[in-house]
């Protein structure tokens, strides 16, 4: 993988009425968001989910295409009628939907020649100039053209073929975090955290998220950054006041 | 809750770096869109997840609410330096953030006048001219202006606050569904569903999951339509399909 100084930035783009529904629980974002950033330093500054409907798709790549490094899709790439991102990807760059010879073959092989029927013949159908990501755990690839990347909606084929991305992407500048748990309120520690944030404003960025744990009611405080030295100073500043404040951490086991 | 013949639209914005980056798992567009057509009739059609970034709140919130009936947006009204929901959404509407008389009240009496610092008036602070969303686990309440309704992001208090969602909302026509779960792969039965799916276009929407259960392979096909007699027809078709082609089907216990 090639290395960039600079942030990389990238869109996921989920396809997919079960999961606009709230049928099926989406698990792949969190997923590819925590993978891009620890193993490549990208940084997924959006998501968006749509329905199966051709121009949704095409409206929604084309415009994330623009405004992001990277997009990556996820769902629709199967061989059922409601399996529609590569055909609606080859309309919004205006190229061929067509069989991909390297993807036919490894279909082929994969189902042998006598079961290898129109369905399946489908999934080896994708945008005219697509290279392909291999897929270990069921065969059907994914697919990238320009700067989108398209991967299955299925969380366990999807997690198979990540280390197959690699190759396509640059490498950002990671983000490092720090985490540290209290018991209390946000309403408690905003104003010192507010003048914290406003410190390390650009440098820093400093989130702070309620929990309920075993019946008790805390705050998760999580800094990110690009560096880690300041990442340390800053958390010591938050030490101090949690310790002037006499708030109690809850460690994690 | 008002009726409406027509289809009622929404679309969900959930606001938070702890989603984007992978940190928290979002659970609430799956119950919020569940519980919108379950009750209200409404089907989200889209969802995007952007940072707290007050730029990219204002463009979302008045693109969506341009092209959808409703927006329900998640996350970023708490106390804290993070939660800039509300000023975002007052600039985006170009009215004033200020205290709402009544959501003040609300929270003086919760707290208590000695306790009720800062932090916790700010979540009295939102866009001039907003009705709010009463909030029975934590008091802090949400808001609705225009066709925007804000709702917080902690799931167990979202969920708490979601029957007092339904007198801003016009009811619009359920859409009734009906799953069957069938042993075996999508691409064995693709061809029959297209057709199938040809036939009732427009009336019924036709998807197929693939599913992994004890070690088995499975697909769910879900039927989601208006009518449920045309429901009904469907499903009898493609029950004369596995009939035919001698595929077991699942039966949950």
């Amino acid at each position: 993988m090639k290395k960039a100084k600079k942030e990389i930035n990238a869109a996921i783009l989920v396809i997919g009425n079960e999961i606009l529904s709230g049928r099926t629980q989406d698990l792949n974002v969190s997923f590819i968001s925590n993978w891009l950033n620890l193993k490549c330093g990208i940084k997924v500054e959006e998501v968006r989910i749509v329905p199966d409907i051709e121009k949704k798709i095409v409206f929604n790549v084309l415009d994330l295409s623009k405004k992001f490094n990277y997009v990556f899709t996820t769902g629709g790439i199967g061989p059922t009628h409601d399996d529609i991102t590569a055909k609606s990807i080859s309309k919004a760059f205006k190229v061929k939907y067509e069989y991909n010879k390297e993807a036919y073959k490894i279909l082929e092989k994969y189902y042998g020649a006598k079961q290898f029927n129109l369905g399946r013949k489908k999934m080896a159908k994708m945008p005219f100039g697509s290279s392909l990501i291999f897929n270990p755990s069921s065969a059907a690839p994914g697919f990238k053209i320009k700067n989108v990347l398209c991967l299955p909606g299925v969380p366990s084929i999807l997690k198979s073929m990540m280390e197959n991305l690699k190759k396509f992407l640059i490498k950002g500048s990671v983000t490092f975090s720090k985490t540290i748990n209290l018991y209390t309120v946000e309403s408690n520690i905003s104003l010192e955290m507010e003048k914290i944030q406003k410190k390390y404003l650009k440098i820093i960025d400093i989130g702070s998220y309620p929990f309920f744990r075993l019946g008790k009611i805390g705050v998760s405080v999580v800094l990110r950054s690009k560096s880690k030295k300041k990442l340390k100073l800053c958390m010591n500043e938050i030490r101090k006041m949690i310790e002037a404040k006499k708030i109690e951490i809850f460690k994690k086991n």
